[in-house]
């Protein structure tokens, strides 16, 4: 069964607000297993409303509408709505009485135009709104329907979370269920390409790569009678992808590079720490943003000046001297300090030239070095040229060292093992 | 003139991300004069795309698209706006060195799906992408033009300020200047109600806020025959409003607090340290996202584990005992220890519960305590309480707490000199 999202009101017009609503609507819908194929803001105008509507219901079933329920003359969607089913508005007296109630309790004085809240289409099903004054409801005619929902969110999320997915679970097939594999270290174009083969025209389950910081996801998922037999399509097919990408898949189903790297240090009781130059912060930001990390995140150090790397982290003022900040020997005596000074099992360390000044032709823009030192098996360095030539690359640069460390533990707790059973 | 924001993604149709790039399009639009009345999101589907340009061009004269213009099959605005207009796709030569140019620089290698990129629509006005690999391009016809700019936010974002706007520059009249406010401290609705009855009605120049990471921005924009002239409308008006928000307004024309604190920093000639415990990296990495933030800043110390705090900054142990980790106490002297640690002669430090747990009914979640020491001046605590009661009050309260770092150090800085001379 199809579905649209048809959001009403000036504020998401004139951008003044990001259509979150539609967000979070397509969300539930796509996890019920509803195609969504589009979504149309409209400002608080009838006629280009009825437009709307016409467009909506001509390609699909059901047309989830946000806003225009408030008491002023210009919310007008269950005006528009009645009209285009052909029906009245009439006073609901259950609505009246929950609306004086309301005004009563909060002690506001209610005016003339609040009444319009209370008005109803004829037949429609109301959805009453706990969390303001304007309730929702939804109309239905020959296998149409039109559900409305107040615009603020807070008040739109209670009502779609409730009563309209109890309305909807009578409409919908079987269940959806999906696993997420996690790819850092190669581009979606490069992964489409490997793949191919793999997924093209595959419909059920489906394939779907989503790109995030640096890394990639790819969401496969499958409907089925029940959540077994649904998951028994999607692991063939997770197994494959995972095979094909190799060392490129780092996980499944997780949030992100840093909750992983917590998550395989806390399964393994190590600890961390951390030894910054070029990232600047950025690198323990990251950890530190995920819950947990405290339990195996020690802390680090931001060594921005040479000073900070002598003082607080004890690299050696004659590294300095003849390898430069930015060099194999000091990131590897970063991170062998952070780990010493802060009694870590394993840390990592960043040292680069994130620019867009300090380049030299021996030591461009882009050269970074990520040192990773583990207590028992000593350090590894990487050398990095992580410049792609654009106007942001200082910060694609700093994301990039970190995201890079922060495989770099990961691949080393994995130890060769494989990400998925055979 | 009239425009509609036609926005391809199945990210965005699946509500995997908000439609940001809808409501930026949208204000630019907005504060350039076109009305735009209807913003559609449709898929990668080159059949519902055909129908939403029919229909958009139906209403309008100028389409705003974005996405699909990647390296991959399913990306297909080009091809479809070419077909709209009755084009052929050719390669462009200029963007195809661009496009070699770019993946020899990055020294990845460029698979053939790629080169689809350099591929325009005969006759298209060719928009240079300098941070990613997919141009956007401007095809016209009978007066009707579609705007066509890739979906990352990051490459839409100065494609559109930048040759987007100087083409849109044409069809209106008189010339566009703009000043921005930054506010910090005080949420937008109290901003509004504040300045109501200053801006309340103003048309020319016009009032608009722009919410950021916790902070605020009021762009003042007029349009007038030149540059002068505008500046003239612009000026008072933005004179009125700091005078009205006080110590709310923090800067004219600044990217962000970070960027103020380290330019106010660099034109007095000081140095700054942090000491982060609840902000785990996030104040050292926004400071260090900053270009010429190496000048200024020294580094710092991220002590998440309470040995980090006694041996980097040299926190007594007596007082971790005495006052706990989250406290006055322990805040004060994290920033003395870092400042002299680090040899600075401004220092910062975080101490508190970001959650979700580790809370007490003594020290709960959002409880944050701030020190910015100063050599000649000595330390300066805040006690904040930052939880909102919010899912993702972790993140909300680790940035808030950086963010009032920042703020401290600006107000210290800025020593009550007023922001815009009388």
């Amino acid at each position: 069964m199809n579905a649209e999202i048809l959001c009403v009101g000036t504020e998401i017009l004139l951008g003044d607000i990001a259509n979150t609503n539609a967000a979070y609507i397509a969300q539930g819908l796509a996890r019920m297993g509803f195609g969504v194929y589009h979504h149309t803001v409209v400002g608080d105008n009838a006629e280009r409303l009825k437009n709307c509507l016409s467009i909506a219901f001509g390609r699909c079933d059901l047309v989830f509408m946000t806003g225009g329920l408030g008491p002023t003359y210009d919310d007008l969607t269950k005006e528009t709505v009645a009209a285009y089913f052909g029906r009245e508005l009439k006073t609901d007296p259950e609505c009246l009485r929950q609306l004086k109630e309301s005004f009563a309790r909060s002690g506001r004085p209610m005016t003339e135009n609040n009444l319009k809240q209370a008005d109803m289409p004829e037949g429609a099903i109301v959805l009453p709104n706990p969390f303001g004054t304007a309730p929702g409801c939804i109309v239905e005619d020959g296998g149409k329907a039109a559900i409305l929902m107040p615009g603020p969110p807070r008040e739109m999320i209670p009502m779609f979370d409730g009563p309209v997915q109890d309305y909807l679970s009578d409409k919908i097939d079987g269940v959806l269920v999906s696993r997420n594999i996690n790819i850092y270290g190669i581009g979606e174009s490069a992964v489409e390409q490997k793949l191919r083969p793999l997924i093209a025209h595959m419909k059920n389950p489906s394939v779907a790569p989503y790109a995030g910081r640096g890394e990639l996801r790819l969401r496969v998922t499958a409907r089925a009678e029940n959540a077994e037999a649904a998951l028994s399509l999607v692991e063939p097919v997770v197994r494959d992808i995972v095979a094909e990408l190799g060392d490129y898949a780092y996980a499944i189903d997780a949030k992100n590079l840093e909750q992983e790297a917590v998550r395989l240090l806390a399964e393994q009781k190590l600890t961390l720490a951390t030894a910054e130059s070029c990232t600047g912060g950025l690198l323990s930001a990251r950890l530190t943003d995920t819950p947990g990390a405290s339990a195996v995140y020690l802390g680090g150090v931001v060594a921005y000046a040479n000073q900070a790397k002598i003082e607080l982290l004890g690299v050696s003022p004659a590294t300095l001297e003849a390898h430069g900040a930015v060099s194999k020997e000091t990131a590897a005596q970063m991170a062998e300090g952070a780990a010493l000074r802060l009694g870590s099992d394993m840390a990592l360390s960043t040292t680069g030239i994130a620019g867009p000044g300090g380049g030299s032709p021996d030591k461009p823009v882009g050269l970074v070095y990520v040192a990773l030192h583990c207590r028992q098996t000593g350090t590894e360095v990487l050398e990095l040229q992580l410049a792609r030539g654009r106007q942001d690359d200082r910060e694609n640069i700093r994301q990039a060292a970190a995201s890079r460390a922060l495989a770099m533990v990961i691949r080393h707790l994995r130890g060769g093992r494989p990400l998925i059973g055979a």
